[in-house]
């Protein structure tokens, strides 16, 4: 068995700088033609200049132009219209991180006023800019995301031109607001398709499957491969794929984030075609994508088959999911 | 402020065997006059032999009277009467684990079928040798003691003669139970006195604050807080404190076990002070246990005082609770 994939996009990727960029770079671009690349370095990326700059040492590290990184800014309450207005071609989207709730996100906003935020998120509105959320509160881990969904009503109804992406759900409750508002869409991860908290926590601990949001229960994970498997047409494939040293996995304290991209469409083509739904997958992976976002990205193919094939051990120095082990499908060389 | 504690008791401790046990065998014989022992070893204690062998290394380890290591039984229901009758003076309790549900159970009871187990529970009835149980399904890690409470219920009310330890419990659901039947006690650690899920994977993963059960919510924390601090009759301290070597805790796959021998009376007096129930814990860490089992352990006194203590990284390759860190309160030398 076999499919083709055109332009196949990853909605949510952690590309990091410097070395680790180099390392890992490469590995989306291998699989994917584009990827909405999020924002949180140490700085986070703020200003015209952060984007434009890192955009430019992405494109570097990849050294080929079939790959387009989609680019983010990191949601600050103080961001003007003119602001916006002068980097809205450079950027597809901006972040917001809940403060403190997961890697490098120490500056993100403190309290989730709609009021507070509604001059800046006006202007996005207005300016047709996206809004992504890293949307968990900060109670009790298993509790965060559906905690969060007040917060997405609120900003669906009070701005109902914006569109708002509720990032890496995990819960059916989050499954539950796409068609309950028509301005809320969602990415959904290869992990939390395959793992529940069981995975992570459940026989011994397994700290390169822990991320945030954490996985969750069983019923969550169907609510989320309903809508994946049958390209629910408001959801998209965005990996989160996060890499982290391994010292920083296998520690005293371990890093949240799974490192999925070099192995994740060959993993969800095994999924959807066990599904019988292979055919599904060009939508969750690619057209869904283009139409939320009014996208064209690079044309590109790729071909995957159920050709088994070993996961390596190690990417320089990141540990991906299944590493060592053999999946049943790869791309096609 | 200061408290003289008169023979504290462990009711439940894993001493491990040959270079562990004597690493940790003191850490307990400094603070303890005396623990149940638990028996998954590799392989565990099935027999009269290997109870007396084990108890003689674990003497050995600590080289002192003043230590009395109450010794238990691996469940299994092929144990005749007259194996119980003869084996009955060596051990205090019979300790079942279900099969594969923590470290060293493998060779645990598959199917958790009253009938199946009625004749060796009925003889144990019969003999007076209490039943401690692990208690847990295999379903969902969060669920798993709440769906074993039909089991303990079903166990209660057919041997009403049967003392039934909970053992490390965790929930409301099991705290709950205590009242319910007179024959049904449990065991709490220090570490669910003080931690929730939270503190192992609410922030950064952490594999030393890994144990099963797993840390559940805050409600289940006060609940068993209640009972604890209160001194409740049924209710004993049991550490389940348990050594893994570093590098089976911060690895690719994490052993569960807390170390918290060493710490754990320092830190109960801390947490029962800092309540102003400082005079309930000379009945949680013995009184409790010694109407409980009717046991006459050795005599010993130990004095807790409020003067800070540093936590040891580590105990030879064994990382405790608290390592690195400063506790309020410390055992006078």
């Amino acid at each position: 068995m076999k499919i083709t994939l055109k332009s196949p996009l990853d909605m949510h990727l952690h590309l990091r700088d410097d070395e680790m960029l180099k390392t890992v770079a490469p590995l989306s671009s291998n699989s994917f033609c584009g990827a909405l690349v999020m924002p949180n370095l140490v700085p986070p990326v703020t200003d015209k200049d952060m984007v434009k700059s890192y955009k430019g040492r992405i494109i570097e590290a990849i050294g080929s132009d079939c790959f387009e990184p989609y680019m983010t800014l990191f949601f600050q309450d103080s961001y003007t219209r003119a602001f916006l207005e002068q980097v809205r071609d450079d950027i597809l989207a901006v972040k917001l991180y809940p403060a403190g709730i997961t890697t490098n996100s120490e500056g993100g906003v403190a309290a989730l006023d709609v009021e507070t935020l509604r001059p800046t998120l006006q202007i996005m509105s207005d300016l047709k800019i996206p809004l992504c959320i890293h949307g968990e509160s900060n109670g009790f881990v298993m509790d965060r995301e559906q905690e969060f969904m007040p917060i997405y009503e609120a900003l669906a109804q009070s701005f109902p031109e914006l569109s708002i992406v509720m990032e890496h759900i995990t819960t059916a409750a989050a499954v539950a607001m796409l068609d309950r508002y028509d301005n809320i869409y969602a990415t959904i991860t290869l992990h939390h398709l395959l793992i529940t908290l069981d995975d992570v926590a459940g026989g011994m601990l397994k700290p390169h499957l822990f991320c945030k949001p954490i996985a969750k229960r069983y019923e969550d994970r169907e609510a989320l491969l309903h809508v994946a498997l049958n390209a629910h047409p408001k959801v998209m494939f965005g990996s989160d794929s996060a890499p982290h040293p391994q010292h920083k996995k296998e520690a005293c304290g371990c890093a949240a984030g799974v490192f999925t991209a070099p192995i994740a469409l060959p993993v969800l083509a095994e999924l959807f075609a066990n599904h019988g739904l292979l055919d599904n997958l060009q939508s969750f992976v690619s057209n869904n994508a283009m139409n939320i976002y009014n996208i064209t990205p690079p044309v590109t193919e790729l071909v995957l088959e159920d050709t088994p094939m070993h996961v390596p051990e190690k990417y320089n120095t990141v540990i991906p999911m299944y590493a060592g082990e053999q999946i049943g499908w790869s791309i096609r060389k």
